[in-house]
């Protein structure tokens, strides 16, 4: 196939992304690689073991999202893979939208084989096909460690320790973010005791507790009950619950009192009488524990009941990252980033599969997310983005000369290269100062001959600029420049960009 | 949606990749990781910066594969988004073929902006729509590096130095790779000196000299002429030179003779006379001093005469980069790894948005592949895939000690865990021993009384296991199992990882 050509010349598409899709120039990259590598550091560190699967999955392994031939794109980017040449159809196929299901497909397809319990990170593009927006994206980078095959509460307090101890690695200082866990057999037990028996019921329960933080005790204490009016009129039908049950979940929701052994004693006071309920009060215990093992703190791993974490999907202890960082908008309000990413137990991974319960547990977190938010909260990690130094081409005949001098810079470590584009002395220094070069090299004839070097400090360049009325004096002096022995260059130019390291 | 649940039980899917796509594991990614970070850091140091775009372009924006509604699949992954809200229909996208058509949209896109020349290196998967096999994949990793805005060789002798020093970086020694370069202006020039005027013969002529590997002289002569009869008895149309011509090309593809300087005179004595040609020589001599300035030498960089790569891309430069290694086949026989990258000089990137002729010049190489050629070369970086240290798990009342084992074996930058199945001791020392853990940690009720700690040297019982035949008298004789100070574990643990590191 060929581009199409008219009368009116060749077809010129616009260049432009998809919708949703992003590019990222080398400053985000930077912060994400950096977050990347020092979490995968410390989830080694943990025994966890790198995986990566394709893209793509069969669109019957991602489960909820199962393709119908009425809208096989609903959440997912979904195609039919061509037939194969036994003249079957083709299968339908589907970027993978989590890291979850390719894990709960590897594990299924390699359960007989793996080293069980199973332990993995995974780190990638994940894909929703959903509407974009502002700062809503199809396309983002998720992190996950999962540990699947061990029912003990000790795995989910080892992915609550990683999950702190990995935050902190990427940038977030201790005090920047903290952990909230709960255990769903909790209010799932006391629902028992309190004779709420369908499952409808209870997902009711849930959705009213998930509104505390934004209606307070009040406004879920109707959505327990008959159900609430808001501002604008709209009614939304409560839980049905009635008083008593109503206040004892309300109760254990406020159960959070800061430190984990408080919080425990006061769930044991509010959620007796379940079998449930006891065994995860039981699981927290347990939890408590090995964190304090693990030199986990009531600072970094809190427990709070009111913390609900998706709805249908989990089983026994979730988590949530809160970021406790915030940043101020436009207008000057504070604005908080909320949760990073979050977890929790869940035990039907592989039995989509196998038909076998697996119990498995994993967190996972937004590498994007965390990476804006660090950079908003000025805590970004990763090296500065400087561009490298700029040697000014002035002369074809001088090209080895330039070409040295930049192998030398580069031997020594620091970045750097010769301007090759084809444009006179005034473009290239505007070319550094774009490139936010910290120093410009210029070797003339006179240079050269003398044995020595000129070196343009361009960020003292900018400071002085940016103070200096007269434009024209700034010209004449040549702030930051020197001439010096050219044995001497590599050891001039660290000294440049050391300053600016210490400086910055 | 739900999964569809009949009279049979509920649905259960295959767990299986889908064709074409493979799931890699710790050791894998550690090698291409190794390689990635290799790599980046010395385009990096040439000045280059890293650029990430999503992974779909608009089907328009991917040029020779734009789809059409009778086979939009062709080569690529395409589906149609969803229709914007204003009923519009929606756009086909694609999933990026290769680094370069992303780089075009992305350059066209920001040209006003950019600091040019600009320089940028990529990395990530490509997909391919095509039929897997053995080893081919329809999913792959690739690292790119160009330059967009500059007509200068030494831009493409810089693209050629970093080649060199990357794969170097990567882990292949001095010796093992060479860059190979020839320039498509010379055989057009020399075609043009020799009155073939038709594109379509200069085509067939590249065709002839790209099979000089594989037919020899006398096979190529065969094809630049008149044409070739196969072993099999089928004929191949040659592109019809007469005999002075057919010479003039042969003796040219011949005039390779190691040293660039060698070669470069050898080229001016067979190509005189067009203008194209002569600027193709210049380019090739202002190439060989910047590699000289560069301190790049005739072992790491060649000019080849008989490079053809690709066939209408390029306009200049073309370089390749082969892997001088070998290994052996499963029947013994040598096995050579031949190209693992390549690229060139071309023109067209950003016209096809624009229509303006912007000079480009860049280097691809393939991550998998790479990774593969140093593993079977046995010239694999990174850190060997060597599990945790597992703490064995006797007794959940001691659960406390195991994770604060864990926690100091991991603060001291060792990876660890405690074991969290559910089994016994001989299953958790099988776990050990699949994980390839280096270590095991045992620590009973007398331990901890005594203050003691027990430590399996699991790679000296392997070693000494493979070379004992009694393996009962093996067992009882507990090799390389120690029990030490509590307080000594994390150096006696170190010198275990230490002894391993060194034999490896």
């Amino acid at each position: 196939m060929t581009d199409s050509t008219s009368k009116e010349g060749p077809f010129r598409p616009e260049a432009r992304n998809p919708r949703g899709f992003a590019d990222k120039r080398a400053r985000d990259l930077r912060a994400e690689r950096a977050i990347l590598e020092a979490v995968s550091a410390v989830y080694e560190r943990y025994g966890f073991e790198a995986l990566d699967t394709g893209a793509f999955e069969y669109a019957d392994a991602l489960g909820k999202f199962l393709p119908d031939s009425d809208r096989p794109n609903e959440g997912v980017f979904a195609l039919q893979d061509d037939a194969d040449l036994d003249g079957k159809n083709g299968q339908w196929m589907a970027l993978r939208y989590d890291l979850t299901a390719p894990l709960a497909r590897f594990a299924a397809q390699n359960w007989e084989t793996l080293a069980k319990p199973f332990r993995r990170y995974a780190y990638g593009p994940v894909w929703r096909n959903e509407k974009p927006g502002p700062g809503r994206f199809r396309e983002f980078i998720q992190c996950d460690a999962d540990t699947v095959g061990s029912a003990r509460p000790e795995a989910d307090a080892e992915i609550i320790a990683m999950a702190v101890e990995g935050l902190q690695a990427a940038g977030l200082p201790r005090g920047a973010a903290v952990l909230k866990i709960n255990n769903r057999k909790l209010l799932n037990g006391l629902l028992t005791a309190a004779g709420v028996e369908t499952q409808g019921q209870k997902l009711s329960v849930l959705r009213a507790v998930d509104k505390l933080d934004r209606l307070g005790v009040e406004g879920v204490r109707l959505l327990l009950g008959e159900g609430r009016l808001d501002e604008s009129g709209a009614f939304t039908k409560g839980a049905g619950l009635v008083g008593k049950s109503i206040d004892a979940v309300l109760d254990f929701v406020q159960a959070g009192s800061g430190g984990r052994t408080g919080t425990l004693a006061n769930i044991a006071n509010v959620i007796g009488g379940s079998a449930e309920g006891d065994e995860g009060l039981e699981e927290l215990a347990k939890i408590d524990a090995a964190l304090k093992s693990l030199g986990v703190d009531d600072d970094q791993a809190v427990f709070e009941p009111s913390i609900v974490r998706g709805l249908e999907y989990y089983t026994g202890a979730v988590f949530e990252a809160e970021l406790l960082l915030s940043t101020l908008d436009e207008k000057g309000h504070k604005v908080s980033f909320g949760s990073i990413g979050g977890g929790g137990r869940y035990d039907d991974l592989v039995a989509r599969f196998t038909g076998q319960q697996t119990p498995a547990t994993g967190f996972s977190f937004g590498v994007s997310r965390l990476a804006a938010a660090l950079r908003a909260a000025g805590r970004e990690t990763g090296v500065t983005a400087r561009g490298p130094v700029v040697i000014i081409n002035f002369d074809q005949a001088h090209m080895g000369e330039y070409f040295a001098v930049a192998a030398e810079l580069r031997h020594a470590g620091i970045p750097a290269e010769v301007y090759l584009g084809s444009s006179g002395m005034r473009p290239q220094m505007k070319y550094a100062d774009r490139r936010m070069a910290p120093a410009a090299i210029m070797l003339g004839g006179d240079e050269i001959a003398a044995g020595t070097v000129t070196i343009k400090d361009l960020d003292l360049g900018r400071e002085l600029a940016s103070g200096v009325a007269d434009n024209a004096a700034w010209k004449a002096e040549r702030p930051g420049q020197q001439t010096i022995p050219r044995g001497e260059l590599v050891a001039a130019v660290k000294t440049i960009i050391g300053r600016k390291i210490i400086g910055e």
